[in-house]
């Protein structure tokens, strides 16, 4: 199946060209792998997508997951893909061996899983969710915790979850109400409400761990008041089996999209007999959530990338099948009697073509940067080097979450429209990614959060530290492109673009030293799209001069044409992308207050 | 019901302040008209709305149209609907008296839509299509067929349809093979296949007035011989009744929004029994046509405002019931014993609303000023004058219709996201309008088609004559503004774009006149984007000053925080809408041709 869903050339390009994973596999930790078991991994994880997810995309949308007494139903599919997923080990990928784990890169783990989400978006949470849940345990739980549910974990024969959100806070984590009372045992009583649990219940695992953000009685108020539970749906018993632990399905959240990812409402503690194992040391929920919490926003970013591929994907197929009009003569006539041309031909459409794949492309590199973070700040053995990688990391996450959310929204709606009538019609795929998408600029912290997240802590971290080491990798970029005549433009251009940061950030900071938050944070989510604009053109960069390293020693292994568009699509993202910075960063240096000043009367 | 879909207010202040309807109300063709009963009128329709439209917009997406053993099965409460809106006129609204019409003007038929439309998108085209077919017929059909045909459709005891894409033509008319075949008798034997026809059958028409596109035997080729007929689906017999007209629904598109209103597949003269009657002259078809579809894409740009419409008060209502978060102290801390307070406090939920707010209004008053053009036209009685009025409304034709339709697609995304999780669910209302208001982009040309047109034709015919005229309506309006001192900074945003307009056309013209057709129209797109971002700024700027005159002569009938909402609307398009255009401008007056060069191994 070549490129019915995803581009594995271009997958393996950026991972060995273009962040040169090979220089990770030299580490200690990753030494049992080499390029050859890396390529490996990849395919086997290509080939089981292509058998066991991406057959199945429409169907999971025809019949969704429902709730019937009392319980989640799932497609049937289910049954196959967990258990061969779990027998791939693709939960514990990159855990330590001595944990049951693959302790492959964490740039792996998200290639894998990206593969899989192209292949079907409805799936991987359930794999994911669980993968990061367990992994908290193995972080922060008692050995008695990694030993009770770790291993059910990693062979997927139980599912794990995070249960943050509450109906009355929903992203207001400070005004969460669960409550975990102590007993003279080892577990607290838990009881209360949480909503939009993904994955929370299904009939395939046996059982499931729900790690639970709750207040101890009498902790403090907002989230320093927050602590961690272990609040499995069955717990075990003292004779080695395992009894109802007084959690309840209470319903489906139902969607307009990835119907097959089951949205549960989970009530615990009805019947007052609801146990919850703390995680590490009370009032440190929030710290301990954020390891899991950081990773899914980086997960929801590639899950978005994945969908928007998809559509991608079938939307070029479209326009390479569809004869429709003719091109126009010198005299801007058509010629009736020639043939319809494939509306590829057509610049209309190439434009739209070219916006999807630079958005994708662009999309999926950063979420390998930001994970190859990740993997450069376990390995590293200097200190300041990993606070480095730690706080580009944190930089990062939040524009690795939210531009191919926002973006592949667009880039998906692109897919629609190349279809034109029949992109509206069920018969097609595009429209069902359309409605699959829309969730990824919601999940795990809205856009409106990570832009706040970005603005009021990651760039002001350490007085601008982040942003220091981030614009440094930039400039190195651009220095290394403007070796190349071809590229030299756009460097330009992105070192304009860096000098334009540095300009609105020094006429929003003021506001933020004089008290005026309100201001300084008002246009966050402006900010953000501007910012994740010049963040993956810096990306396009990165991508363009390896592409042209690469056809100047004519050492890859793909053809010109491969690493041609490359150097073009870099080109098409400068043109009709890059662009929009100048008004963006016009609204944000605006001082009207317009949206502060007005009162409700307004609307 | 106030402001549950619609703001009734704010029409009446588009319709009678900014855009003077009153003037045309002293022409002679409307002088049955006054304030008062144009008042009265809209009133009715916004109550047969609200009682007969919006109760059930989410039941028909439940219970979606549906074909079953060669029949398309529509709501039941379709019944109640066509039986009213026949009752009330509102198709013959713009009709002449004589011809059993109300002879309403353009605008307030447009006015009324929009209101039923915003009620419940999913109704109004089986009346539109309908007033449009028997308009076509009254204005080039012969007297037989407007006695057969255009009082049954009046009162919507039979409907009426525009029949324009085949399976094998899309976009491309050029390419219609439907074959007429003259008779010795006053009909053609109509034979062919015709897609995506919106409103083309249901339980509750006794009968169907298809009008259709096809190509008489030994036409010229490409549009030049292409002729429209009317092709009923029961035709009458020589005895005073009516029997089948070898017309079959072959099927429905299942579609992801707009699921009451029906898609049909009609095959016409499968056995050589369909008979159709030409309307006008031969190879004029597409001509004829032409006047429906431009209402049609009048029409369509107004649907697209009045679901996106629909959304934003949707989204307006849970932001002023839900509470969440605080607002930041001068320490950039929230103080978590406080009462949590309303989203619709925080700056970027009312800057998802204002966009919203900014893309409607601005939409809406420019459908009304298209619509005026049609008025104006019809009812000047110098001949200069009318020609003036027609390249007007020719020139904002293709923007009325894309405009609403690419922004409105963004906006219910904004209702979508106030919402945060909601938003995704079946329970609310955004995600249904989201879902309907996709197809709007596509309809009766898609954004490519339109802008081809916009920037192909409209912007090059008469030497640039229309764009001349639309210039000078734009600098009247600057010139307005400019006696009120809070607008006049605005004034000069607008003069600065619309002198950016001409330099882009400068730089773009030499390529039609160089015979380089396709790099002209390569970004015909961006140009639309470009242009009607700057004809709503002319709309705003519009509206803010009659807002500002009506504070300063307190002589409105709304409260003062209405006008200000106005003006303080505008200044948020400026600010966050309006700067986009000069990256747009970049865009356009690049030179790499990216769409152009390359080739399909680019993809």
């Amino acid at each position: 199946m070549k490129n019915e869903y995803v581009d594995i050339d271009t997958l393996k390009f950026l991972l060995f060209n273009v962040h040169q994973i090979e220089n990770l596999l030299s580490k200690d930790r990753f030494k049992e792998y080499d390029k050859t078991s890396i390529d490996i991994f990849i395919d086997s994880v290509k080939s089981f997508s292509d058998t066991s997810l991406y057959p199945f995309i429409k169907d999971m949308d025809d019949k969704p997951s429902y709730f019937k007494d009392g319980n989640i139903h799932v497609h049937p599919q289910f049954e196959n893909i967990l258990k061969n997923a779990g027998e791939m080990g693709l939960v514990g990928a990159m855990y330590d061996f001595d944990d049951g784990g693959m302790q492959l890169p964490s740039t792996i783990f998200h290639a894998a899983y990206f593969i899989m989400e192209a292949a079907n978006n409805h799936v991987p949470g359930y794999l994911g969710l669980t993968a990061g849940s367990a992994n908290l345990i193995l972080s922060y739980g008692n050995q008695k915790l990694k030993d009770t549910y770790v291993p059910n974990m990693i062979d997927l024969s139980w599912g794990g979850t995070m249960c943050l959100t509450e109906p009355q806070a929903g992203s207001s984590l400070s005004d969460i109400t669960t409550l975990a009372s102590p007993t003279d045992d080892d577990y607290y009583l838990i009881k209360g409400q949480k909503i939009f649990i993904s994955a929370g219940d299904h009939q395939f695992s046996s059982n499931f761990v729900h790690l639970v953000l709750a207040r101890i009685k009498g902790a403090p108020s907002g989230t320093k008041g927050v602590s961690l539970f272990v609040v499995p749906k069955n717990r075990p018993n003292d004779h080695g089996g395992f009894i109802h632990n007084d959690t309840e399905v209470a319903g489906e959240f139902e969607k307009m999209g990835q119907k097959g990812y089951c949205t549960t409402h989970l009530v615990f503690g009805d019947h007052d007999d609801c146990r919850g194992w703390i995680v590490g040391e009370p009032n440190q929920g929030l710290f301990y959530m954020f390891q899991m919490m950081n990773e899914a926003r980086i997960a929801t970013g590639r899950m978005g990338t994945a969908i928007a591929s998809a559509a991608y994907f079938s939307s070029l197929k479209y326009a390479n099948e569809r004869p429709q009009g003719r091109k126009l003569n010198n005299s801007g006539q058509k010629n009736v009697e020639e043939e319809q041309t494939l509306i590829i031909n057509h610049p209309d459409i190439k434009r739209l073509l070219f916006s999807q794949k630079a958005i994708i492309e662009g999309s999926l590199s950063l979420i390998l940067e930001t994970a190859n973070y990740v993997d450069k700040e376990m390995t590293s053995d200097d200190d300041k080097e990993k606070s480095d990688y730690n706080l580009l990391l944190e930089l990062l996450t939040p524009i690795a979450k939210t531009y191919p959310a926002e973006q592949g929204i667009n880039s998906t709606s692109h897919a629609i429209q190349i279809l034109g009538g029949y992109g509206f019609c069920t018969d097609f795929m595009p429209q069902q990614y359309y409605r699959d998408i829309r969730i990824i600029a919601i999940y795990e912290g809205t856009t409106g959060i990570q832009s706040l997240d970005l603005l009021g802590r990651k760039i002001t971290q350490k007085n601008g530290k982040a942003l220091e080491l981030l614009a440094t990798e930039i400039q190195q970029t651009i220095a290394t492109a403007n070796c190349h005549n071809e590229l030299q433009p756009f460097a330009d251009i992105l070192l304009d673009n860096l000098g334009l940061v540095k300009k609105v950030i020094s006429i929003l900071m003021p506001h933020a030293i004089k008290g005026n938050y309100e201001h300084f944070l008002a246009d966050a989510s402006v900010f953000m799209e501007f910012f994740g604009t010049i963040v993956i053109g810096w990306q396009w960069l990165k991508i363009a001069t390896t592409a042209s390293t690469m056809l100047e020693n004519s050492n890859g292994n793909q053809p010109k044409e491969f690493y041609n568009s490359k150097i073009h699509t870099m080109k098409f993202f400068y043109t009709y992308e890059l662009v929009k910075t100048s008004g963006l960063a016009k609204t944000l240096m605006n001082t009207e207050e317009l949206t502060i000043s007005g009162a409700k009367d307004l609307f």
